[in-house]
């Protein structure tokens, strides 16, 4: 809204209510009420998480099993109160309420109050970590818009070389942990026991995590996973290279770079969608007026 | 054959009949019905190379053991098939066969075959597995071909350089080995039993990987282990960082690559060999007539 | 003071007496004196701190319990009788034993004596390693002050892309663990306790760590930690690109960058602090005349 | 010597003899003579490194030790023989005897005579490997001379860099390890057992090696293992940008490289250093005539 600009003759006039003002506040960032409501929604969200993890630890939660209900109950009313807000400034309700983010929101509260109705079903209520998702609606907030948008763009623009790469991986880990059984699997004790078991290994081995549940054993495996780390480790440079050198001169004939201010957090009030551009008077969408 | 120009007075006149229609079908990827065919090729490939690993898992074989026999036979069946159909339409039989690809083929269903005249012979289908190399063939559908050249021809530049880099990782392996030997191997339980099993641990340390079956016990021997960490570490960014600014430069300098449309899946109707250029009349590697 | 050239006529005076003398070899290192000064000063820290390694080495501190505390006292007073000396020098005595170097001097000092005082507060000795610190003032000396800046200064600019960067990873982290606690948690003496623990093997495998303490052991397991490897191994790429490419893009478009000559071991007398520019006549902190 | 100018009159005259002849066999390799010299010895070097493996293998030194001593005791006689040839053909012998190649090939042979002196020396045969080192003098023959120079320069030009990174791991280390030690060297059965064992943990996590022998087991240890990973790896990130970008903007302002043909080869007859500029006409550090 904010970014009409006033001298326009025909600009879209700003709706009245205190809806609209609500809106602002809980679906933008642009005004101080809406950036402080997001800071406080972060940390709710982040609180709720570190309860739900430290829940997950036994010793803790016996200790403090009552103060994590407590707050986990806390936070799910706020996140209720939250939705319900949402559901009524929003334009279009049932959009809002069927879109990604709405039934993330959803599923953020509602195991909790499963858990009332049925009571063996806590396993599941590890599902509320969901909300951590709901993190990335606040994130509009900060400059890192911009960067976000840059490594996405450039994960976009090197998705194919990625496909390329991964494919040449998956093979190589096809052939490399069906060569592995092939040597190591025959012996009683082998740690390689099956081609995913091998395939499992030849992962761990090329991503160099190495956990070491699963090593060669034999002089021949031992030569074979030797050829293959060194070998794996001078591939490794390539595609780095190839993608460095790309991304260099894609940069270098690009005009200057000019991030849109304020713009990135404009949400379309019909279908929540998000990335218009600054000179946008509708939304690319859903077609409604923004 | 798609590519000769029709103004050409002289153009090779297309060879009539059903052979020619099944070769474009089989062999190349021009055509729809090529792609199709191409497409469910490959889908036979993974789901009978998913079939062999899966019947590599002792759990899986006891329940399913009758699912995988017969899936097996029929993908078996399926390439028997399709084997049959290649040799018949292929142009020069006996040079296809002996083919690489050819041989791949033969070997992907033999195995099967001889499993019926001899009994004890199932260690020997893993051999089956190479019947991954054949989705390499499939794989010039896709617009993944110019990635894959980029790939190839970024490692053949620098293949020097990788040769030169893999030198100084091998002699540095041999000497740290052989220092670690010494240093570790005088204790009776030290893992460091032979200077190739401490090259093996020399090998699994640089390049990160890091399993842990094998690792210094002594303080010497730790001291050397964490300064070839560090040294092997920084000097990693060398190499990445010459090959980068080589690669960059190199980008920089050629002309705006335009990728030849559709010529990569050309294969000689003689030899079945790829990759000649789109104004190619004649086969470069046995001088036939495309 | 060097740097105040001869032909400007209101130059500063130089403040005459041996205090001054004595401030160019502690605090500066232009001066011959001054350099050796910080190299001896230097040997003592990293002696200082060897002795204190070893020292928590059992083995070698029964053999060699009296040196190691004969070398401790030594390198005590030899940084009492430093310290003393750096306040009966330093212009501002407070702001000087205040400052961060001054605070740390004291600490490397105090509870060696303290250890007189309190009987039983040997543990708490190690706190004597912060000397180590100590070193940062010395490395004024070499040329490495141009290297260590623009490290910072690269670590600086791409600090929000870090922080994106960091962001992408912990949500992942988060994300990955909740699923693995989920998928092995279930499993009796399975290591994945807890979600913070499950977090934890994310974080080791993710950066490729992979100590095999936490290891998946079902297969579903195995499958996610295979794809997080993968997928997270290919997505590291990325982010070095971005920066490389900033960083390439950047350097070109600066004008030659010519490092002021000697000027960054300048201190300001009256706030210790440092990175003046070469032709400042007042300290940009404290307004002080330097 | 082939490389001075026909055209030029006062061309250095070529030394006649048979001793001459021999020397650019042995000590050169711009002739097809020198050439396969190379190649053989390259051979040899290998082939009396890999029996020197092989016979640290216990299982196979009681099979084959008869053999194995026969292989090193021909390639002892071999290098003997080319040791003597050298000091024979080169023009100041004892400069050549007490240069780093010649004591290098006096060490390769030295302990198989010492071990029929002295009977219990077997332990020092390990000191043969240093064969190895030979290789290099050896590599001259190929084209990756250029290759190896642009890598030695290239770690030369960023010498200061990787110095001022190692001091940043280095000092990290100490601080962590540091840390780690007093969080988790209070338990009984800890693996952080002092500090620099705790350092050696460091090293192995930093460097993302990871053996798993030592591995934290407090929650609050594991925080911290957590965080230094993590941070560590955003870290990494930035030298290999800084060092990436230096090489790529140094690339771009350098002339086109030509490198010198065949001059590297061209050993000094007096002092046997090589690296002589190709229109050197004396040897830039004995100034010997060329």
């Amino acid at each position: 809204m904010s970014t009409s600009p006033p001298d326009v003759p025909n600009a879209i006039p700003k709706r009245a209510g205190w809806r609209e003002h609500w809106y602002e506040i809980i679906f933008e960032a642009d005004t101080p009420a809406g950036k402080l409501f997001d800071v406080w929604l972060l940390a709710a969200i982040m609180g709720s998480v570190v309860v739900l993890m430290l829940e997950s630890v036994e010793d803790l939660d016996e200790k403090f099993h009552a103060w994590f209900d407590a707050l986990e109950w806390f936070f799910t009313l706020v996140f209720t109160v939250e939705y319900t807000a949402r559901i009524v400034v929003a334009r279009r309700r049932w959009r809002y309420m069927f879109s990604f983010f709405g039934l993330v929101d959803l599923v953020s509260i509602l195991p909790s109050y499963l858990m009332l109705v049925i009571p063996g079903a806590e396993r599941i209520t590890v599902i509320r970590m969901i909300r951590l998702l709901r993190a990335f609606r606040v994130f509009k907030i900060a400059s890192m818009i911009a960067e976000a948008r840059l490594l996405r763009e450039a994960i976009i623009a090197s998705r194919s070389k990625i496909a390329v790469f991964l494919s040449c991986v998956v093979i190589a880990v096809v052939i490399v942990g069906t060569a592995m059984y092939t040597i190591e699997g025959t012996r009683d004790d082998s740690p390689f026991t099956s081609i995913p078991q091998s395939m499992y290994w030849a992962v761990v081995t090329m991503t160099t995590v190495g956990y070491g549940d699963i090593a060669p054993q034999t002089a021949l495996g031992k030569a074979l996973a030797a050829a293959m780390m060194l070998f794996g480790y001078s591939l490794i440079i390539v595609p780095t290279g190839i993608l460095t050198a790309e991304l260099a001169t894609s940069h270098q004939d690009e005009p200057p770079h000019v991030p849109p201010p304020k713009a990135p957090t404009l949400a379309c009030p019909e279908c929540m969608a998000e990335g218009h551009d600054p000179d946008a008077g509708f939304c690319k969408f859903c077609g409604a007026k923004l």
